[in-house]
């Protein structure tokens, strides 16, 4: 049973093994309140996963250690589980679909699991390790559902509640909501008027449904860049402990996500993955009612691999008229090129692209010009293609 | 004069200004040696700058605070001045070539100064910081050739040899030299042995230079993505604390900061500029002999826009083999581009972009196929390089 004291005694086990993160001030993201920023992105593994892990993993009797754990994750919770095991020095091994990235497999392995690849997908790769539990009598850790791992991710609250005074509201991302059940219980017990906001993303909102509907419901699938809270059913201890000491629930988009990374890259020169973002999505594009407050973000993990990163702030780029794509019809005469380009570049933006398009112009000879170009915001794409169709050219 | 004392005062009055930035175990960065960062890009303002100017400004006379300050700088020197006078309740002036980033005019204006936009290039709206010294009575802030402003700077060191024992080198990024000399100058006085190595870019090698051939040298030009390190000539104060306190200068390549820059964003979650990436790189690229020592290295600032950013990751994954273009001949039949997408799709790679190109191919009516793809490294580009040469394609 999840108790205030068991969350106390998960902080005193967890001393040597995690980093305590310190609160960061945060300026300029949301100026209508006080905001700070818990950046477990900087804890180790990159993720608050290991909090939950490793105090599980200290409860087993020495007969359970002996025989080691299993879990199923191609994220977070695997790294988490995987460096706790080893800290802890008991063996652990983490079921994976055969699809997994090749760089989560490796990072997994480099914090001393065994990985075991499933045919199939993350459903299958399950399945595997619940078998192995039986057949092997491997401890299973669950990634949220398990109050010893719920008390585990609670300390973040006791770390929040001791490094700030007078904190009206925590804003935490919710997956499976193993990261919020504890937050919210150890919070509300030691600060009751402390308010406690949730955040899903649009993309997978199975708590949020499951609240709304007053009863568990499973996803059929789920689609979002922040695939750390991407799950398709809260489970049973997080539903009722959710239910019970979380103010409200929220959905940000997945465009409001990549808008909070690009805020925190910029601001506080940190990065987030999708999850960690979301609740600083939730407070910039006023989610829930924070003017004025202070108030405590919870940026659960930074594990974005870096080719979404770069897809994540092209498209905030262009979300803010920071890049745009020009389309311009090109009639038959010399020069068009020319033209373009020296309105352009007088009007201070720089040309990242260029390309040809055959299409149905009016002139049988005519084309199109895909121009990109990088502009210092909305006014400034404006600017130019006044000044292109003040010179005659057409842009679509 | 420069004394340790000095080092001291300024360390007492910037306490309640800047932030104290704690230092950072670095993991995976550079396996061979004990990393640990000293993450002034988390400080106020983006950069250590504001050390240097806020202890120079405390300093002034009430008269010389009455009348205010000027400065001239397009980055984070500017952003520096700007806050540390208004934190002090003084006017600051900042001369910037009209020719400066609309995003750097606006942060510099975010911090409290006026600006003032001087036609021309940096030298002109240096001369007219001159000028405007000569005709108002400003106080003028040098942004690095200042014995307070070092003064300001060497409390850094300060902070970290207080917060670690036992340290064996201070990796430091040299521009106009004010960070290193402050640094190497508080260092040496306290711990003798602590090794002090400068690191510059290629692109800007004024101090690398100047102190090889033993005399001040002025670059005719420099170019590189790290802006707040690329200065044409060192300064007299410190081209002489330099000589006299510094072990040891090497130069980073643009790519090798690209590589800091990435793996700073991979495994330390956390935005680096190219300035405040050079010492990193050079760590990471063996510029020193590090080997099982405990390292320091100064981040010395996050100012990165988030489009140099893209670019930065852009060139990070094509040089680590995460991303590749690949140029293919086709010939005149027709599914050419179904068996191709086949094979990359067979092997585990995402297209992400496709052009076809004229060219001078085998066949008049044959045409290149120009298709980018996310893959994992470089033998992964192999495996379907070799997989679509098996199927006959000819790739260039």
């Amino acid at each position: 049973m999840l108790t205030l004291d068991k969350v106390f005694d998960a902080q005193s086990v967890l001393k040597n093994i995690i980093r305590e993160t310190s609160l960061v001030r945060a300026y300029g993201i949301a100026p209508e309140c006080e905001l700070y920023l818990k950046p477990e992105n900087l804890q180790i593994t990159g993720s608050f996963k290991i909090r939950g892990s490793a105090y599980k993993i200290s409860l087993l009797s020495d007969e359970e250690k002996a025989k080691g754990v299993v879990a199923c994750s191609a994220g977070n919770h695997a790294q988490g589980v995987a460096l706790a095991a080893t800290k802890s020095g008991i063996k652990s091994l983490i079921c994976l679909p055969d699809t997994a990235p090749i760089s989560k497999i490796e990072a997994t392995k480099s914090f001393g699991a065994d990985v075991c690849l499933v045919k199939g997908c993350y459903d299958d790769a399950h399945q595997k390790a619940l078998q192995l539990k039986e057949s092997e009598g491997y401890t299973f850790i669950h990634p949220f559902d398990d109050e010893d791992v719920i008390a585990g991710q609670g300390t973040i609250a006791l770390e929040v509640l001791n490094e700030l005074e007078n904190i009206d509201a925590i804003v935490v991302p919710v997956g499976g909501g193993g990261l919020i059940s504890g937050i919210a219980f150890a919070a509300k017990q030691i600060k009751p008027s402390v308010k406690i906001y949730g955040v899903q993303v649009a993309g997978a909102a199975s708590m949020f449904n499951s609240v709304r509907d007053c009863k568990i419901e499973c996803l059929q699938h789920v689609h979002t860049i922040a695939d750390g809270i991407a799950v398709k059913k809260p489970g049973e201890n997080t539903f009722k402990y959710v239910n019970e000491y979380v103010d409200e629930l929220a959905l940000v988009t997945d465009d409001e996500v990549s808008s909070a990374i690009l805020g925190l890259i910029e601001k506080q020169k940190m990065i987030a993955e999708g999850a960690g973002a979301a609740s600083v999505a939730a407070v910039m594009f006023d989610k829930f009612p924070l003017k004025g407050k202070r108030v405590v973000c919870i940026v659960s993990g930074g594990n974005i691999d870096v080719t979404s990163l770069s897809r994540v702030i092209e498209r905030g780029l262009f979300k803010s008229g920071r890049s745009s794509s020009l389309l311009i019809e090109l009639i038959d005469k010399p020069g068009q090129l020319k033209d373009i380009s020296k309105i352009i570049a007088d009007n201070g933006a720089n040309v990242t692209g260029v390309h040809y398009e055959k299409g149905n112009t009016e002139s049988v000879n005519g084309c199109f010009l895909r121009i990109e170009i990088e502009t210092r915001d909305y006014e400034h794409i404006q600017t130019i293609t006044d000044a292109l169709r003040n010179e005659g050219f057409k842009i679509f």
